[in-house]
């Protein structure tokens, strides 16, 4: 009975992450301190451009992972703050060259900074980001954070020029998009997750259930974003409707309806996503077929599976605060989808 | 007599960087194996197009300055190695994400990596490269060392958000010109030839002895590139004539000679730079005004005085064959505009 009861009330409640950034709510102002006193330059287009894409916000999902990883592991210093600065400035950086890479002129639903500033601008001072990102682990003075942090960026460099070729290839498979958004976004979120145990010099197990707990809500955590992409209430989320469509980017829902379309489907895919070849009415055709072949339902089945291993993840670690906002986080970052 | 005699042998010879070169011939050809090695990826791209660019040489004037310094500083060990690797490295993704920035066509007289690959290539494997090189110190372990190139790093992306606020005006004074070239390329010098101090585990005034010679070397090394820029002989150096000039630079050959020139030739300067209005023969006038005024061979002068201070600075050291190798490298960089 009082199993059911819980259900039910569980299911009133969609899940959120109030609690989550209630939790880190004071540290998280520190770290935007930080972040604003850390990416002052004499040079006043830096701070400006830097200003703009950091105050444009995001949940400061990554930052929030280092946060409640370390407090979880019973850390109760301060370097986590310098740390999770770091690591938005990677994220920053690597959004800052997205843009020019993918001509994106909308970045969370404001002109992103290369329409704003220009291609130029936005190259150089991703670099300054990237820089100072490590300066300040530097300061921080952790060998070990200062590889896991280096490691991480080459791989994300890694996942973007992967995915640079498989744009617009529609024989790009399930598998070689599993290793692109692994290399590209879950690799961060898991280094995110990783430097909370290290600084709170917890064995080696418990890094490496971060680094899973990470690695697996990342890879959810881009599907349902590559879901958002085509579905309607995305909108409101402030990225252009059918982004990835425009851009002929080979999604998992687009790979899905590839391979369980007929020949008349992928003649249609081809002209739209390879020769970019698109007018009025396509990507509506293109959510249609997604919709016929469960293309979406299923790639947000995909992430339920990764959101579950990550969950699995965090066992080892006993019940605190931190560990069920960190477990309904991937509830969280799952149910954006609906 | 011998004194004379001496001269005369002097003069006959040109400064040329032949000795330096066969001094760290050995630790280059290492050098370039880690080079190799460490540029490697499962993503295909990534070692095509550094390799390109890697390969597509230059004179590799910064890694040698780290070997030399550090042999000049009686290092041993191989530790230089790795990490001229790493300021390579850094190099070579600055280049990359410059051409995007200055959309050149040619670099070093063969088709640039964003012209063969896109500057979307070239942006992220710039990115990979720069993450790269901080695995590469990392794995080194020197928290110093990683200060000094992170620090470097920094100001340098710094310095090109700085020129590319100057560039396009004709405002821009010698003491703006000279911030921005310290920092997108002296500061590289300075850090390449600092590091041999460290590893060879040296006192911090010869560290500071290098470090001011490399900033200084290398400020004289960009004031006689610009001058190149404008002068008849660079086609042979592989760069394209009047690069600066079509893209509006205001460089300090520029600088000089809009502030002896008078109102029309300042008329005329605000056209081809600030407008960057240009047709036929405006390039041949802006070398002819260069010349009336003395401003290609008065920035030589400068670049002299910058000479200067670098050879004083290894004042400190002991006469080693490295030490007069790197004095040569000052004449040899300076006398590069006759």
């Amino acid at each position: 009975m009082a199993v059911v009861v819980e259900l039910e009330g569980e299911r009133k409640r969609k899940p959120n992450i109030d609690g989550l950034q209630a939790l880190v709510a004071d540290d998280l102002k520190a770290v935007n301190e930080v972040i604003v006193q850390k990416m002052d330059s004499p040079v006043a287009l830096i701070p400006q451009l830097a200003g703009h894409i950091v105050a444009s916000g995001g949940k400061r999902l990554r930052p929030i992972l280092t946060l409640a990883a370390a407090r979880m592991c019973g850390y109760a210093g301060t370097r986590h703050i310098g740390l999770a600065a770091c690591v938005e400035f990677i994220h920053t950086a690597t959004l800052l060259h997205d843009d020019v890479v993918d001509a994106s002129e909308l970045r969370r639903g404001a002109a992103s900074a290369n329409a704003l500033w220009g291609n130029q601008a936005s190259v150089l001072v991703g670099d300054f980001l990237f820089s100072r990102a490590f300066q300040v682990m530097v300061a921080d003075g952790s060998l070990p954070v200062l590889k896991i942090l280096s490691d991480a960026s080459a791989t994300i460099a890694e996942g973007e020029v992967l995915q640079l070729m498989t744009t617009n290839d529609t024989q790009t498979g399930e598998g070689s998009y599993l290793d692109v958004i692994k290399a590209k976004t879950a690799e961060l979120f898991a280094a995110a997750c990783r430097i909370g145990a290290v600084v709170a010099d917890r064995p080696r197990a418990e890094e490496d259930a971060l680094y899973t707990y990470g690695l697996n809500l990342g890879i959810a955590f881009q599907l349902i974003d590559d879901v958002l992409d085509y579905s309607a209430e995305q909108a409101a989320l402030g990225k252009t409707v059918g982004d990835d469509f425009k851009e002929g980017k080979l999604s998992l829902p687009v790979i899905l309806a590839f391979h369980r379309g007929n020949d008349d489907e992928r003649t249609f895919w081809r002209r739209t996503l390879e020769d970019l070849d698109q007018s009025d009415g396509d990507l509506d055709h293109a959510i249609a077929l997604m919709q016929d072949h469960r293309a979406l339902t299923d790639t947000v089945d995909r992430a339920r599976h990764y959101g579950a291993v990550a969950r699995d993840a965090l066992g080892i670690f006993p019940s605190t605060p931190q560990k069920d906002a960190l477990l309904e986080l991937v509830d969280f970052c799952i149910d954006r989808a609906y």
